[in-house]
């Protein structure tokens, strides 16, 4: 059999199913699946990603047979609504809209109303009996038509505020202004007969085209502007910052209409099956009488609560569904419950109802919070309604962000001024500087300063700005705005719906209930309970061991991960707090830092300054009782648990940056002459020292260094260990590059062990590993860990390497890189599997062969990125290392490993 | 059976033969080889390397079966030369002496006339009737066994000058001094009995222990000192410097003595059966009546010639051994004829004659001078006594670097005063007068004069004094220096890290060791040994194309390579002389040295300093014709072959290192303000700019840069393809680390050469490939490979990151990491075959498995190293590259590894 490119569904029945994603997008798979489920569903028919697929590879055209299949799918249409496409008596109108394998909202292009022509209008006034309804829906398609379909044809790409729409839209605003009136609802049928007519002048005018009076060329031209629309601007930045492959491609649905404007008896609205912000059991949704579903989710009128128990302190005045149409908003709940049940998940759900008849438009997975998944997953789970492994999945680890998130600092918050208040978007509380623009945003973020955008209402084309702001506040707009659907997925701050802002962009000011705000002022945000307040607020973090589904789903992710999590901590307290996140021990405790107090940082430079072994070793063995004290605070905060400890890593200019008057000061401390201090310090200038005289090149050069290192965590070891506490030292080699420098470092570490335990009289275990972040360790590693007893790859230096890349430097190109998809993310953030990867494997693999038993693990930042810990999880590392606030995420990305990779 | 760990010769026979050199180490298998061949050789018999290998592995101590096998083995030598050891009357002396698999002349302990003791000395002087003689050989007994056995077995470790040989020495001084005699020989047999006495009487009151009287206690003794000298300083560093592995050990060989040195018809010497200084065919060597061995070979006395056609002005009055002994003369020189036919190679032979009786002590493969080398290899072959690939073998390619520069006059450097010495960067000999700018050199040059530029270290601003200058002498850097590197590249005398030197550019003037040199004055520099002379030394240039053994052994070499030798070249005359040396092409064309012209650095630096693309491409366009010009020069001079361009690799902030005045000036011809030029400037400025924003990564942030390079290739190519020059451009793309920025800059390389095939109406053929220098290209080159039509290995870049080492800063380790032998050798050097060569093997193995016919070269320093090569043959590259001067090496290298890894 040959390809099939359209799937029909209506009627009761259909071709696709809700699993079909990849070839019908989602909505149309689920349009499909509702069907089948007996739900009620205006009948229509999808066009596959395949076609989308075929239109990129051949050219923009299409497959030859798709011009039948869609006549067919259409009489199929017709034939369940009862009506003739064109017909002049009867006619179907049709939209033509977008679906991706996964939601991309507003992101691409749609199209309503299609197939009404100057033939169909009258037939439709007459079955209807509304002519202001039709000429109002024909001033709809003919601005969405002429907008998304001509002027793209045509090739325009007019600057903003010149487009084709703004023009028709004057033109709108024009008339009202000349009847004397403010709401579009105002005009009158011959309003907006006239109004058409003014519409296709402008329109031969400005794109010097006809607007097409044909049904078909309507048809067509929508579903081309769809499968254009993919590789729009707007849907590109969109994929790439949500990692969708272009090659995806959408598919196309064509849908017969129906009108929640056709009067008193017809709505619309969007609903959650459960509360996507708190994730709490109710049903939760909007609704407006007489509207089309684009005015509830454009923002652009506020809607009304979808029931009594969704009503707000705002919102308490406006009526519900529930109240307004108690039979159909029973049918909607139950059709609720049956999705939900039916999907084992929360729906986001469009319905419209025309004329007392309740049609659903769409069902897909709804987006949430972090905290609404993890309560979500884990009720479902405790209801049955899906198991453990399934309740571990739902959350995404990057949504636990937000629940370890900041919010603001409550008792500052008490007292801080209210100065306005909006609908909670996106929770967590935020502060920074106003900006009233995506550019701006964008351009104060690269000077390092903390935004919050405040706009009107967002669209798509603010989606760079609203991703690098901290938090976003707009003044209209509701909970299924587009603002509130992107920060949601994002677990970012937002405020939507604040009415009391009266934004000047030009004058870039706003009015805020009477207070002027400008450009660069302070404002914070509390985006659980949607506050916005003047100036700075400091955040806090929450208190996450009180959230007990948190607590519940970590449990599950714990038994099912297979990979330990440790942190990244050097400081008795970022140790404690890990703990508390459940590290299971620290992956890397780095002694740099401890060498910067006041007393220690002077015996570190007279170090650097002596020139012979026994003033270095006398220098050096003043900061002994220093680092002492230091790991017996470390290794007691992890009592229990393993520590690993890297040795001395950074080079020593790092210690010894100095001023003029500096270096004066400290040539008299140590008694030598400033010309002779200053020709030591220019000794160690390196070109480039991040591949200099550094790690255990430093170890080896003096190995004084490695001795009083090793002293001292063995010493701070016995100590503990004379007082009951069990302790697990390990002590981390960096920066090798040969089993001979390993070799020579872990033989002086050993001795260390030896003599301090004789000494001490006590007896501890411990390791001696490596830190393997040279490409070379990797590729010799099964040489290596013939003596190394665990290895643990530092992914920063790694990456550093393997690519080339200075990281202090990559701004000259990394940008361009990323934009002109020379990368397809930075590989700082996410480890490079093609590549650096490829050594993580090797190493690993290479180690083992050797040493059956060795421990793996790594410590750079990639151990706090999910997608990386997938990989480690694959390569077969015991554990990853990250930072105290990564820990749960990195606890729940394991797990996710654990099951996915089954 | 079980092991045997003694192997005896003599009388006719022989238990080893001369391919046992592991097991008997080079003296023992070459002795027992001669004893089978019926050459008088005095028996005795060898104790195997393994025994020493046992004796480090198990606490010093020998197996148990060694003392009856050595005294069965001594029972053997006592019947051939019917005496016995340790017998009263009739004594058999013998010498114990070391022998390593590979030869360490010197290196080793040695203790003669073994098992004279106060039993056996008047046996010996019955027997020899020759009193004077016995006890100078006791006294020599002593004299070497306290200091080689006691001494050291005692574990004393005296001071320079305070040893018991020393303390020895003194009382024969002082005995001489008391009889008023200058000679040892002078000293009578009483004096020498006396003198037994009084050095007994030393010994025993220094060491504390008696002289032992018993031979077997001697003998073991002597044994014993032999395995211990193996780890002795000496010959550890000599093992270091030599690249001998450790764990080969020492043989031992126990030989009863013959005397040279037992009245005028006894002799000793040395000979080589060619001369090993020019390679001539003729029988040469050394010898002195009535001494031992050692006399010779320490250079007390002046040895006689061998022959008559040995004779020298210097020598000519002294009697050869021709004239001497003429029948023992011709009984030796019919033993070098069996031995060189033998071995079939020259020998380096030690005889003895003891009271006209000749024995052969020793034989084995002789050392020899590059050009001795060639002529014995070439004219042995013509001579049927080897084959042409034996021939090729039998030269070491790095020997040949002595036959292709200028050298110091051998004989007027040996009495020149060294005032300095520096690090051998560039091979050969110069002499001209100093100047110490590049500006200067030019100058001067131009003048005629012959100048060596001296300089701190060097910068690309000096190229251009650099290349006219005679040699380059710099006080700073290693031998990757820029001046090192440069010079290397143009086969230019050149001394690096000359650290004696104090330079005061603006009083051009230098403090050498306190000695004051100024501008003018001449210097003589030998680069290949590193040694700075005062005054001028006359320079001799070797005529390469007229040594026709050279050119002989070369078309051999050429017959058996299989890899292609290229060079790399940036300038035509440098092609040209490549070519003349054999070179199939260029390997590397750098082209950012072609910037540096006064115009073009102009061009170059508006075009950093540019704002907008539209600038900037102004400014690049500038540089069109330029280059255009340069690959003009370059393609013709290599017509026929191919030619590899680099795009632009460097950081550009190299192009824009100013002083104050020089931004002053440049800001003023930018039109520009020094605040915006110093700003950019420090724009430019990276931490690691060898990992920053250089390579490709230029040509993707400015792909009009890439492009007008392109384009200068390509119309370099379309004018001479116009001219009927074929020409084969290879154009490659610098610091590739993903398939997709080589891509892009591919794409723009091929529609350049479209666009100029299509202007200029020609057509040519091209390739566009990338270096592999980055450890992620390596990892991800089968990605690499689907666009790219060649690789080639930028191993010094390679061998940076793979062992994150920057070559600039590794001087602060590097010289520790050698001597602690944590690395085998400078990895800059000799490609690191179990690291960098890991990544080079999977590189081209991943490259050619998604494009078999990939073309695969090197172009790094290491294609000009022999042990590189040999990787490079084994990984089946297709060419090797490596500056102009190397490319003989690199030929001969590669007929090597085609031979040696058959």
């Amino acid at each position: 059999m040959s390809k099939k490119y359209v799937y029909e569904f209506g009627g009761g029945k259909a071709d696709g199913r809700a699993d079909m994603k990849e070839l019908l997008g989602g909505k149309g798979a689920n349009l499909a699946e509702m069907a089948s489920l007996g739900i009620p569903v205006p009948p229509g028919f999808t066009i596959t990603t395949e076609v989308c697929t075929y239109y990129y590879k051949h050219d923009k055209s299409y497959p030859p047979e798709l011009e039948s299949e869609v006549k067919q799918a259409l009489a199929g249409v017709e034939a369940v609504m009862n009506a003739g496409f064109g017909d002049s008596e009867n006619p179907l109108l049709v939209s033509v809209r977008s679906g991706a394998r996964s939601s991309m909202p507003g992101m691409m292009e749609t199209v309503l109303n299609v197939g009404l022509t100057g033939k169909t209008i009258n037939g439709l006034i007459f079955k209807t009996g509304n002519e202001r309804f039709v000429y109002d829906a024909y001033r709809r398609l003919i601005m969405m038509y002429s907008d998304v379909v001509m002027e793209k044809a045509a090739g325009l790409e007019p600057e903003e505020g010149k487009g084709i729409r703004v023009q028709l839209e004057h033109a709108m605003e024009k008339m009202k202004a000349s009847r004397g009136i403010v709401q579009d609802t105002e005009l009158t049928a011959a309003d907006l007969k006239e109004l058409t007519d003014a519409f296709k002048a402008i329109i031969k005018q400005v794109l010097g085209k006809d607007f097409p009076d044909d049904p078909y060329e309507q048809l067509w031209g929508g579903i081309g502007a769809v499968f254009q629309s993919w590789i729009g601007k707007r849907a590109i930045s969109y994929r790439r910052i949500e990692g969708i492959p272009d090659e995806w491609g959408t598919a196309v649905t064509v849908q017969s209409m129906v009108f929640g404007n056709m009067g008193d008896h017809s709505a619309t609205g969007v609903a959650f099956t459960r509360n996507p912000a708190t994730g709490e059991n109710t049903f939760y949704g909007e609704w407006l009488v007489n509207a089309q579903g684009e005015d509830v989710v454009a923002g652009i009128r506020t809607p009304n609560p979808l029931n009594m128990r969704n009503k707000t302190e705002d919102t308490k005045h406006l009526k519900s569904l529930e109240e307004a149409m108690p039979s159909l908003y029973t049918e909607l709940a139950d059709i609720r419950n049956k999705l939900e049940t039916h999907y084992s998940d929360m729906q986001d759900i469009e319905f419209t109802i025309q004329e007392d008849r309740l049609w659903m438009l769409q069902t897909r997975i709804g987006k949430r919070t972090g905290t609404a998944a993890v309560k979500m997953a884990v009720e479902m789970a405790k209801d049955g309604l899906i198991d453990e492994a399934t309740a571990v999945l739902r959350v995404r680890p990057a949504q636990l962000d937000e629940l370890l998130h900041d919010m603001l600092d409550p008792a500052a918050e008490l007292k801080a001024p209210v100065i306005a208040r909006g609908l909670p978007a996106g929770p967590g509380g935020a502060t920074g500087q106003v900006v009233f623009t995506a550019d701006d945003a964008a351009k104060w973020a690269k000077e390092g300063k903390k935004v919050i955008l405040v706009r009107a209402e967002t669209s798509p084309e603010d989606v760079h700005g609203m991703h690098i702001a901290e938090a976003i506040l707009t003044a209209k707009g509701g909970m299924t705005s587009h603002a509130a659907l992107v920060a949601r997925g994002w677990g970012k701050c937002c405020i939507v719906g604040c009415s009391a802002l009266a934004i000047d962009v030009h004058k870039k000011i706003m009015n805020v209930n009477g207070k002027i705000i400008k450009e660069g002022e302070w404002i914070s945000l509390n985006g659980t309970l949607g506050r916005v307040y003047e100036g700075k607020i400091a955040t806090v973090r929450p208190d996450i061991e009180a959230n007990k589904e948190y607590m519940q789903i970590m449990a599950w992710a714990d038994k099912f991960r297979r990979l330990g999590v440790r942190t990244n901590a050097d400081r008795p307290q970022d140790a404690a707090q890990a703990r508390a996140f459940g590290a299971e021990g620290i992956g890397l405790t780095r002694t740099e830092h401890m060498f910067f107090g006041s007393e220690r940082i002077m015996a570190m430079r007279e170090m650097i300054i002596a020139e012979n072994v026994e003033d270095r070793r006398k220098a050096i063995m003043k900061l002994l009782p220093f680092q002492r004290e230091d790991f017996i605070g470390i290794l007691e905060a992890m009592h229990d648990l393993p520590v690993t400890i890297r040795l001395l890593d950074p080079p020593l200019h790092e210690f010894i940056t100095l001023n003029d008057q500096q270096t004066e000061e400290l040539a008299k401390q140590l008694g030598i002459t400033v010309e002779k201090l200053k020709s030591r310090i220019e000794s160690l200038h390196e070109s480039n020292p991040m591949l200099g005289h550094r790690g255990c090149r430093l170890g080896i050069a003096y190995p004084e260094l490695t001795e009083m290192q090793a002293r001292a965590i063995f010493e701070a070891a016995a100590e503990l260990t004379g007082k009951g506490v069990k302790v697990y030292p390990e002590v981390m080699v960096p920066l090798v590059g040969t089993a001979t420098e390993f070799n020579h470092q872990e033989s002086i570490i050993r001795r260390m062990a030896d003599e301090v335990m004789k000494e001490k009289g006590v007896r501890f275990d411990y390791l001696v590993g490596t830190m393997i972040e040279i490409p070379r360790a990797a590729l010799t590693a099964d040489e290596i860990a013939r003596t190394a007893e665990f290895f643990s790859f530092g992914t920063n230096d790694l990456t550093q390497t393997t690519f080339g890349f200075s990281r202090d430097d990559i701004g000259g190109f990394l940008p361009i890189y990323l934009e002109q998809k020379i990368l397809p993310g930075d590989p700082f953030q996410s480890l490079d599997e093609s590549g650096v990867g490829q050594l993580v494997e090797m190493g690993t693999r290479k180690g083992r062969s050797t040493r059956p038993k060795l421990k793996v693990g790594i410590c750079g930042e990639h151990g706090g990125d999910p997608r990386s810990i997938d990989l480690c999880h694959r390569v077969g590392m015991d554990y990853v290392s990250c930072s105290p606030f990564r820990v749960p995420i990195a606890r729940l990305a394991a797990a996710h490993a654990a099951l996915t990779n089954k």
